[in-house]
C-alpha cells in the first residue's frame, strides 16, 4: 500500500518550525488581543528561484496540517493530504515551483494553538486562548513567508477553509500575488452550513469534560468531539456518494445492542469520530471552526464587490457539483463579484459524486485545470478546438467591428481563439462562456478567462448591467431557447451585440426543403435534424424583424457567401436568398 | 393570532383514548416480543356514513400527535398540525369524510410508549420498552380502526414517517384500502439521512443523564435531546429556505460569550431544542426514530416491486423539490416500483423552498391535488386543457389503432383526455407523463394516472422494459432533443409507438419558407420561431427515413389534410407535400 502511494510522491519530506519575529507587543490579532509568541510549522518543497518568482503558497483546510505532500518515513501509511496534486511533474510541479504549506495559527499540528504552552504561565492556554480569525491566520503566514525570503507569489492556492485564507491573501496583499486558485470554497458559510457548525460546537462545549476548554490535565471531551466530527463528516460527503458506499442489508429489526445495528455506516462514522479524537484537539477545532464561522466577506466589507475591489490577481475558481457544504451557488458568488469588479476570473464547475471531499479526491480534472492555470500541460483532454466554421474571415469581420481595448463577453467561446486573437491584435479584454470542459482547458491554456456555464437565460442573469462593451454570439444564438428574451438580456449586459448565425433562408436551404421534402443540411447546417444543436433556426429576414420588434438598431449586417450562386444572388439584391451566414451588430436604439 | 388561526378551522375538537382489545399474550410485536397492554390516543372528525365508505386515516409523522386539526380550547395558540389540509370544505373535507388520526405506538402523546407505566411493574418501561417497527404502529392502528367500526378506508394519508405507515397499511391490508396518499416520503431513509439519525441517536444516548433510558425519576437527558433536535431540525429545512430566513449581520469577530454570537440562527436552533425537550420524551424519540431507521421496504421484501406486488390501492405520491431528508429521487423509487408492478399511481413534484417541512406548509398546490384525488374541487388552477389540435379526428384515428384493454403510456398527456376517452370506450388503461401542474390536476380529476416529468431521455429511463403495449407521442416528439435515442428508448418500453407530428414538409411550410424567406407558421406550427416548443422539426419523409434507419416497421401511417390543396396533393400521390400532420404507428422489426 505505502509503496504504491509513495511511487508518484515527491519523496521523503520534513517539517520545520518557524518562530515568527514579533515586536514587543507580540502578535496582534484582528480582535485587538495579542499572543506573546507565535510559531508556525511548515513544509517546503522545490527551490525558490533566483528572481524569487516561483513561490506557491498552499492554504490548508480546517483540520489539515502542513504535511501536504510526500512522506516522512518509508513505512508511512499515508502521504500528504494533497499529494495527488503536488509533486514532481504534478499539477503543482515542485520541479518548477517552490511550494510552501503551514499548519494554521490556532492549530494543533505544530503551530501555536490553544494546547500550546502560554509562556506567561507555563501552562497550556486552554480557555485563555483568544478567538482568532482567518485574517489572523494569513497575517501569521505572511510573517513566515517573509522569514523564508518570499517577496511575491506566483500563486496562492486554497480549498475549503484554505480558500477563505487565499481570498484574504489576495485582499490584504494585492500587489504581490499573481494568481489565486480557489477550490470548493465560498465567501462565507451558508446558513445551513452554519447551522451544522452551531450544533457541532454545542455538542463539544456541552460535553461535561469540556470544562470551558481547560481539560488538558483531565479527561478530554472525547464524546463531544467525536460526535461533532461524525456530524461534520457527513457534510463532507454527498448523498449520492454515501448511497453508493453504504449498504443497508445489515440493518435488522431487533438488534443485539439496542438502537445499534452495527451497520457499515455506524461503524464508519464511529471510526471517523475516534480517529479524529486521536489526532485533533477540541479547543483547536472550536477555535478554527469559529474563525471559519465568522468569515463573511460580504458583511465584513459591505459587499463582495467591495471586498474584491483592490485585488489584482488572476483567479481560478472551481466548485464541485455535489458539494453542499460549499455549494456551487455560493462559490459562484465569488466569480460574479470578481466579474462585476472587472477582475480576471475563470470559473469551473467540476462534476463529482464525492461532495466537498471531492477537492481532495477528484484531482484528475482539477489537476488538468490547475496545471494549465500554472502554465503546465498535465493531462491530455482534447479540446474540440475552434469550430471549423469559425473561420479567419469571420474573425476578421468581427475584428473590424470591435475597437481596441473593448471589453467583450464571448457567449460560446470554444477554446478562446476569438478573445485571444483580439487581445493580441488590439488588447481587447474579455470573458468567455463555455460548457465544454476540454474547450475550457483550451481557454485556460491561452490565458483567456472563461466561465463554465450552459448558455441560457439564467446564465446571463448573473452578469451586471452594462458590464461589457460587446457581447458575441458566435453561432450560438440558434442553440438557445427564447431568442427574444436572450436578446433583451444581452442588451442589458452589453452596449453592443455581435451575432453570427447560419441563414435558414438561403437558397440552399429553401431548395433542399422544397425539392427533397426533408430537413435541409448544408455546410452551414451540417447536422441531422434529430441531433442538431440548433433548436431555433431562423433566417436573415427573421432576425431583422426580431431586431426591429425589439427596438434594436442594426449597426451593421454582413453576409458571408462562399458559393458562386450565393454571391450572384446577393449581387442582384436577394440578400436573404444569398446569405449563407450572417454577421450582425446591434445596439439599443437611443 | 389564535382567532385568525381558528377562523378556518374545524373548531373545537377532543381526543379519546382507546385501550386496544388484546388476547392473553398481549400485543405481539414484529420482533416476537410483546406488550401486555396498548392504548392509543386518537382524534376523529366528521361522521362515518351509513355504508361505512368514507373513512380517511391520517398517519402521523415522527414527532406529531393525534391532534391533526382544530383546537381544544378557544385560547389555544396553535391548531392541529395539518389543520391547513383537514377541515370543513378543505382538501380532506370533514363534511364528507370521517377522518381519524392517532398518536403512534411508542409515542409520548397519550399512546403507550416507553414513558407509560408497565402494568407488570407499576413503573415506567424505560429501558425495558421493546424496540418497535412501523409495522407494529400500523397493526395497533388497525385494532383501533376495528374498535371504531371502520371496515374499509376511502383513503390512507401519510407524510414523512406517516408515509412509511401508509405504505405498510397498503401492503398489510390491500383489500380494504381504496386510495393512498404519500407525501414527502421514501421507501426508507437514504444513507445520508441515516447518518444524521445515527449522530442524533448517539448524542442522546451518550448524554450522561440518559442512563440507558431509565431516567424517569432523575434528570432527563435534556442536553442530548436538544442537540439531537437541533440537528434534525436543520434537515427539515432547505438550504435556500434557511438562507432567506437567517441574516449573518449579527455575527461579530469577538463575542461576549466565547464562540456564541447570539445570532438569530443560534437563538432559533436553541429555541427548537428547548421547545422539543419540553414536549417530547427522549425514549419515545429514540424508539420511533429507530422504527423509521429500520424501515426499508426493499431489504425487507427483497425489492420494492415485491413489496408492492399485492397492493390494490390507487396511489398519489407527492415529493417536494427542496426536501433533502426524503429527497425527490428517493420518493420516485416508490412511483417506479408501483409502475413496474402495473399498479395505479399518480406522481407529483411540488416546488417549494421549505424543504421537508414543506409538506406541513405548502398546502396550496398540495391541497388542490389531494382534494381532486379525493373527488373534491379545491382551488381553481386552470388546466391548459386539451390542446386545440388534439382533435376528435386524431383521437378517433388513435382509437382505431389501439385494441381494447391495452396498456398505454401517453407522453405529454395534457389533461388526460386521450386515456380517459379510451378507458371509457374500451377499458384501455394507461399512464400519462406531463409537466404542467394545472394539466396534471385535470388528469387527477379525470382519475387518469399521471407522472409529473419533463419529457426527455432521462424521464424514459425509469420505465421498465416492455411495460406498456403502446406509447403515444401526441405532438410531443418535435419538442424533445435527440429523437433517434428517444425512439430507441420508447421501443424498449412499449411494443408499439404511436407518433403524431406536424409535417414540416407540407406544401404550406415549403411555400412559406421559399416565398417569404421566413421561418414558416401555419395552423400546425402556430408559434414564432423564437418561442416554439418544437425544437427539432421534421418532415413526413424525415420520419420515414429515421424509422427505416432504426429498423422499425411502420405498421400504419396516416396523414391528416384539412386544406383542399393538401387533399388534392395527397390524392395525386404527393404525400409529404399534402400531409399537414402525420399519425404513424411503428414497432420493432421481428
Amino acid at each position: 500500500m505505502s509503496e504504491y502511494l509513495h511511487k508518484d510522491s515527491i519523496g521523503p519530506v520534513e517539517y520545520h518550525d518557524q518562530k515568527l519575529p514579533l515586536g514587543p507587543d507580540g502578535f496582534i490579532l484582528e480582535s485587538g488581543k495579542s499572543l506573546p509568541e507565535v510559531s508556525l510549522r511548515y513544509e517546503a518543497y522545490g527551490k525558490l528561484n533566483a528572481d524569487k518568482s516561483n513561490a506557491i503558497w498552499i492554504c490548508s483546510p480546517l483540520t489539515a496540517d502542513a504535511h501536504v505532500a510526500g512522506f516522512y518515513k518509508p513505512d508511512d501509511k499515508h502521504v500528504g493530504w494533497w499529494d495527488a496534486l503536488i509533486g514532481k511533474g504534478k499539477a503543482v510541479d515542485t520541479d518548477k515551483f517552490y511550494v510552501v504549506c503551514s499548519n494554521v495559527l490556532g492549530g494543533c499540528k505544530g503551530s501555536t494553538g490553544p494546547a500550546s504552552i502560554d509562556p506567561r504561565t507555563g501552562k497550556p492556554y486552554g480557555s485563555s486562548f483568544p478567538t482568532i480569525t482567518i485574517g489572523d491566520m494569513v497575517h501569521a503566514q505572511k510573517l513566515l513567508a517573509d522569514a523564508l525570503g518570499i517577496q511575491s507569489f506566483y500563486c496562492v492556492i486554497g480549498g475549503s477553509m484554505g480558500g477563505f485564507q487565499a481570498m484574504k491573501w489576495a485582499i490584504y496583499y494585492p500587489e504581490i500575488i499573481d494568481r489565486v486558485i480557489l477550490i470548493a470554497t465560498s465567501p462565507g458559510f451558508s446558513a445551513q452550513a452554519l447551522g451544522f457548525e452551531i450544533v457541532g460546537r454545542d455538542v463539544i462545549t456541552q460535553d461535561p469534560n469540556y470544562n470551558n476548554g481547560d481539560y488538558y490535565d483531565k479527561q478530554i471531551p472525547a464524546i463531544g468531539l467525536a460526535n461533532a466530527r461524525k456530524l461534520a463528516h457527513i457534510t463532507y460527503l454527498s448523498a449520492k456518494g454515501m448511497e453508493t458506499r453504504f449498504t443497508r442489508s445489515d440493518i435488522r429489526i431487533e438488534h443485539p445492542e439496542k438502537f445499534y445495528s452495527g451497520s457499515s455506516l455506524e461503524t464508519y462514522l464511529d471510526h471517523q469520530g475516534t480517529k479524529f479524537v486521536e489526532r485533533f484537539d477540541a479547543n483547536s477545532y472550536l477555535h478554527i471552526a469559529h474563525a471559519t464561522d465568522t468569515f463573511d466577506l460580504a458583511t465584513e466589507y459591505g459587499s463582495l464587490e467591495k471586498a474584491f475591489q483592490n485585488v489584482q490577481s488572476t483567479f481560478l475558481n472551481v466548485n464541485l457539483s455535489s458539494d453542499w457544504l460549499f455549494p456551487p451557488n455560493e462559490s459562484r458568488k465569488i466569480t460574479e463579484a470578481l466579474l462585476n469588479d472587472g477582475k480576471v476570473v475563470t470559473s469551473l464547475e467540476l462534476d463529482t459524486n464525492f461532495g466537498h471531499d471531492g477537492f481532495l479526491i477528484e484531482c484528475g480534472a482539477l489537476g488538468m485545470a490547475v496545471s494549465r492555470f500554472l502554465g503546465g500541460q498535465i493531462g491530455n483532454a482534447k479540446s474540440t478546438g475552434t469550430p471549423a466554421f469559425h473561420s479567419e474571415k469571420d474573425i476578421s469581420i468581427i475584428d473590424s467591428l470591435i475597437p481596441a481595448k473593448a471589453r467583450i463577453l464571448d457567449l460560446g467561446a470554444g477554446d478562446g481563439l476569438l478573445i485571444d486573437s483580439l487581445w493580441q491584435k488590439k488588447k481587447v479584454t474579455g470573458v468567455g462562456v463555455e460548457k465544454n470542459f476540454a474547450n475550457i482547458l483550451g481557454c485556460i491554456e491561452r490565458d483567456v478567462p472563461v466561465i463554465e456555464k450552459k448558455l441560457n437565460l439564467e446564465a446571463l442573469q448573473s452578469f451586471a448591467d452594462n458590464s461589457f462593451d460587446y457581447a458575441v454570439f458566435n453561432r450560438t444564438l440558434p442553440e438557445v431557447r427564447n431568442q427574444r428574451l436572450m436578446l433583451r438580456e444581452i442588451m442589458r449586459i452589453a452596449k453592443h451585440a455581435i451575432i453570427t448565425f447560419p441563414n435558414f433562408g438561403s437558397w440552399e436551404m429553401r431548395w433542399a426543403l422544397c425539392y427533397h421534402g426533408r430537413m435541409p443540411k448544408s455546410p452551414e447546417f451540417p447536422y441531422e435534424w434529430y441531433e442538431t444543436p440548433n433548436i431555433h433556426c431562423f433566417t436573415y429576414r427573421d432576425f431583422v424583424r426580431l431586431a426591429e420588434a425589439e427596438h434594436l438598431e442594426i449597426e451593421k449586417i454582413v453576409t458571408v457567401n462562399d458559393h458562386t450562386l450565393s454571391q450572384l444572388l446577393t449581387k442582384i439584391g436577394f440578400v436573404n436568398l444569398g446569405a449563407e451566414r450572417v454577421i450582425a451588430m446591434v445596439k439599443r436604439k437611443e
